[in-house]
């Protein structure tokens, strides 16, 4: 009877376009579980669905009460991003299930998309108890096949890491490569964390990350190497909680957004689909932009530092600053800030980022700390109301810097402290920073309290019409669009390692497929001196980068608040290369992905928000490659000069970086324009319509 | 060597009436201890000294560099207390210690009073690491012999506990007593709380507690019940860490009140002369109090409750509470509440406590949630506006009700806003409140981060004038001189507790000599219907007490905060007993303790701080007893007349509380006043002077 039971409990739908083909059925137990064909092939095999708790299971003993289904197709306008528009076009079967004894009630809500799939369990009131310790989530992604995978690995507090490009099978030898991080919880087997991305022998790419990530952890996935299975891997607090919930509830999306061309995953809008029309009714206030950092500074030279003194690191326990000896290395002072406000107002930048400009950077020791930072305390060479009169003066907005040292519990603590104090001068944007290990000590960077924390500072800046830029946060799973004053996130390994050995060329033809599929990075862009002392050890590092490519990454890593990381002398040195980053914007009409293939190589078309202009962006690994950029997308009807700045023929990321050149050409709809890249290099080409 | 180096390094100092003799020396391993000897005899045996962190230990290796030694004798005035005025007159030696190498220094400070001693380690800035994780504190207390001790068992979360009056070798069998906490975390093994009451067979009481306890957590005390010493049990977080500190740092004091007269324990002022001044520049606005509350109508029977609706039972989840339905048995609305504020602006009792007027007392799994209660939504029936005006307009004030639900990471998050709204709706005091197991997870109630969270929400509430009353937070170690916006705590077992098999007389005749010697009990006395149904079951609870008793509490349980704890109803049936609450002062000039036996009897005489009244307190246990007062303390040059609120004849706590007895009497300066009090009962007496 339990056969026949389920049997008969087998329900399925396809994507709009017919070619995902979702089914879901019983297995003799009741437990449920799904498979996933693409294009009529099995991409997901049979993989387990359910949850389970310390007070009840949600894992078998069901059958199907009832399945709802229906087909939505709608559009929305998000505040920002790359297109000005997004369909959202999906089919969705709700699938109900019950015991026996309707105890326990249990509805995975799945949609299926023409680029992919969501899927997420919602538990209503239940007859049995309401308020669960979810220890583990029984999610599986079972792709039977030792396919590619482009992974990091698993770990509770970081995500700060370079990619392997690996399979199933050599995964363990992959992650033997990785060191373990200082204060960071690298799990231990074969684990590895969202957004990944997958590519099976038959050319299928998959991303599997999740959407909406809200009052719930994390997930990783745990790899099965032999029977290439993934499985759910809940972030737990140290107490060994993954989640805390109160029903009714619903978890995030489990994504996977699917297709056999490398450029419908980066041009999937599945995530932001998934995730909840904005939040913020009034809007008007959030603004792209770009800026600049009293920051590189720090890094390109041991001599430069965050802090005002070096007593503390004697001497720790000082808290009168003034008493302090200054450093006299310390750029976050009145005058050097001026240096950038003048020089960002000169070249349209339109904010600038101080940092280590408020007291506590003197000693790092946050863990044994209950407070490090004040967030409304500068340092006594920086002279907040001067500096908030000249920054409006000159048309520059300041951009506030509160690193926490992970003291999340403190942050709150001061949080309307210091946004209050943030309006009081004029500050209307944030980068926030969690370096360290989490206080509330029970907590890790991706564990739920921390999931929640990063949702409430998100709203409590909207209040106070506050944009964030937050670093060492979770990472993003689509949740700007709920919240679109949260701009950009790092939450990967961003380009500050550049100055720690540098990232590899191929670093940012992977990370567009994979972190960039929850949101904005704030990659930080725009070096042109590619060469530096390494960060704290004096020795060289060098960039994996052309300049010219640099110049692509504002393509290629859109986001609505993007750096112009290096120094302004830096830049003085370049004034026509730089005439891009003046030029470039931040919000998009449209986009275009042109060529693409995850490690290897993208090529992407943007049209301006405002503007009818384009820009082309084209970036590759570590070989040299021409890139073709079909201009089909531009209308007939008008004249195109086409301003290019690429690398010259000699460039290479390695022996000749700084090598570019910047030509003017006349460009046509439909042409086919053969563009060369360097070896780690790039090209960037912003298009002119004349009507 | 070593040994001459320890014989050499022998110093001491005594008290300033040479009663207290302190004795410090090295061992052979350069370990410190101290002795301490009282009226010629040894009362604390050669105990330990030191710490111990992961980074370094301070136990020893030591030798003694140097000590300093000072008398100070000064006198401060309270904002509020049992004394207008108070001495603090000790010796002090600091021990200045270090090791051979100047590695690791440790002063450890003593101050000999005459009723007592108190010390602290004092870490300077080390050569060392500067940056603790201390696990453990070595301080011994060594009584040589089998005393009487009165205590409650080691909890990491709760001191809500009868008291048990036992002896060292007893102690196993006592603590075997109490059953194991809900939610709370007994601790394994003979470990008792401070403060605790030690009694020697030659008659001289020994109070041990600790003093000025901020950033670091409290201490219990490990008992070996074979040697008679107590040990030092810092309370661990979850991680089992007991204190993340940042040298410089100074420990609380730890502190001995020692006297073989009972009466100077309750009189001592030991504990808030160890700690700072008053940092509260302006004071004006902190007032002593009486109030009332919607609150016991929730004890008294299962019919009332906190929450507004039954719905939320049934159904979790619930966010819009005008959708609830009423559940009828709310006394947190607008009319109740004008009701109280009515009865006490006709009574003249300044305050109205409203418990259940906000949001989210419908369940209670907060530890499920990251959010319970919001501290600025009002249930509907609670109309905010129009009782503050009411309020105003009678002349009365509302007391705020922050329960947490033990949520202090979310206290914090909303604790601005919370004040503000207090500050704009008219409450300039708050009781709070952490029912439960404490989030941050990591957290016990009496851990380093809650110790911190209570230093965090007093200062706050200073800068927005606001006092507070807390419940089941880290108990009072005398920080209400420093913060006198503290006006009071719970932190021990309260009068709530007569409607759940309620507290037997010889309750209040111990408190006063353990808990309150850490600073004001919100004790809610004022019980006049000493029969009530059993809190949650229907059955009845009869409170070990007679109705002249709780008015001799206002005198033996003195706090700045004091509740008239039962109906109005209640009242109105004996107003000429209620005249007494109406009358007593919260505020005092002088006190003068009469007659005293732990967990026996009090009579206590205080002055008005502001008149010549004096009102004079005496309760006994469950024997009958008569009181002699001796009015000596009554100045020349004035008659007196004295209203004396007492038992009847054949009043009893269990048969026949209600009895009581009204007379007014001449006296005389010097005259023994013999005071009948009824078993569980006592006597209140106003002694009006006309000159």
């Amino acid at each position: 009877m339990l056969a026949a039971a389920a049997k008969m409990a087998a329900v399925g739908i396809t994507s709009p376009d017919g070619n995902l083909v979702l089914q879901v059925e019983l297995d003799q137990f009741g437990a449920p579980y799904y498979t996933l064909d693409y294009k009529g092939k099995p991409l997901v095999e049979k993989s387990a669905l359910g949850l389970k708790s310390d007070e009840t299971s949600f894992i078998d003993g069901f059958r199907i009460v009832s399945t709802d289904t229906t087909t939505v197709d709608r559009t929305w306008q998000p505040v920002w991003g790359e297109y000005s528009e997004v369909r959202d076009h999906f089919k969705e079967m709700a699938v109900n299930l019950a015991d026996k004894d309707d105890n326990r009630a249990l509805t995975i809500r799945f949609r299926v998309f023409d680029d992919g799939l969501g899927f997420r369990y919602e538990l209503p009131v239940q007859n049995g108890p309401n308020y669960l310790t979810v220890k583990d989530e029984l999610t599986e992604f079972n792709f039977d096949g030792d396919h590619k995978l482009y992974c990091i690995p698993g770990d509770y507090d970081t995500d700060e890491y370079l990619w392997s490009e690996t399979t199933f099978g050599a995964l363990p030898e992959a992650l033997a490569g990785y060191g373990k991080h200082t204060e960071a919880q690298r799990v231990e087997g074969t684990t590895i964390q969202t957004p990944m991305l997958l590519k099976t022998a038959d050319g299928v790419y998959v991303n599997v990350h999740e959407a909406a990530l809200d009052g719930y952890p994390a997930m990783l996935l745990d790899v099965d190497t032999k029977d290439y299975v993934m499985k759910s891997h809940l972030v737990p607090d140290r107490l060994g909680v993954s989640a805390y919930i109160e029903l009714p509830f619903a978890t995030p999306w489990r994504t996977l957004i699917v297709s056999d061309d490398a450029r419908d995953i980066l041009a999937s809008q599945l995530v932001l689909n998934l995730n909840e029309p904005c939040k913020i009714e009034d809007t008007s206030w959030i603004k792209p932009m770009k800026f600049m950092g009293v920051w590189w500074e720090m890094f390109t030279g041991y001599e430069k530092t965050w802090a005002y003194s070096d007593d503390h690191l004697a001497k720790p326990g000082i808290t009168d600053y003034t008493k302090l000896t200054p450093n006299g290395r310390h750029p976050a002072n009145t005058e050097n800030v001026k240096r950038y406000i003048d020089f960002a107002a000169a070249h349209g930048i339109d904010g600038v980022l101080v940092e280590g400009w408020n007291e506590g950077w003197e000693d790092w020791a946050s863990y044994r700390k209950n407070r490090q930072f004040l967030f409304d305390k500068a340092y006594p060479d920086f002279d907040v109301a001067a500096l908030r009169d000249y920054a409006k003066e000159k048309g520059v907005k300041l951009i506030m810097h509160h690193e926490t040292s992970a003291n999340a519990a403190d942050y709150e603590r001061q949080l309307d402290r210091a946004f209050q104090f943030m309006k009081d001068n004029n500050y209307d944007a944030v980068k926030t920073g969690y370096v360290g290990a989490i206080i509330p000590r029970s907590e890790h960077h991706t564990s739920q309290w921390m999931v929640d924390h990063a949702r409430h500072v998100i709203e409590r800046a909207a209040d106070y019409q506050i944009m964030i830029d937050s670093h060492e946060a979770p990472r993003p799973t689509g949740l700007c669009r709920t919240y679109p004053n949260w701009l950009a996130q790092e939450s990967a390994r961003g380009g500050e390692f550049e100055s720690m050995g540098g990232n590899p060329p191929s670093h940012t033809c992977i990370l567009p497929f994979t972190r960039l599929k929850g949101g904005p990075m704030d990659y930080t862009p725009g070096l042109f001196e590619t060469r530096m002392s390494y960060y704290g050890e004096g020795k060289d590092s060098q960039a994996g980068t052309t300049l010219a490519r640099q110049l692509a990454l504002y393509l290629t890593m859109p986001s609505p608040m993007q750096m112009a990381c290096d120094l302004p002398e830096n830049y003085e040195r370049f004034p026509d290369a730089f005439r891009f980053i003046e030029e470039v914007p931040v919000d998009w009409a449209d986009s275009k992905y042109l060529e693409a293939e995850p490690n290897r190589y993208i090529t992407v078309a943007r049209r301006d928000k405002h503007s009818d202009d384009w820009y082309v962006g084209a970036i590759t690994d570590e070989n040299a490659r021409t890139a073709v950029i079909d201009l089909s997308f531009l209308p007939e009807g008008a004249t195109y000069e086409a301003t290019i700045y690429e690398d010259a023929p000699d460039a290479d990321w390695k022996e000749n970086p700084q090598a570019y050149r910047i030509r003017t050409v006349k460009v046509k709809p439909g042409q086919k324009l053969k563009q060369p890249l360097a070896p780690g290099g790039g090209a960037a080409i912003k298009i002119a319509s004349r009507k």
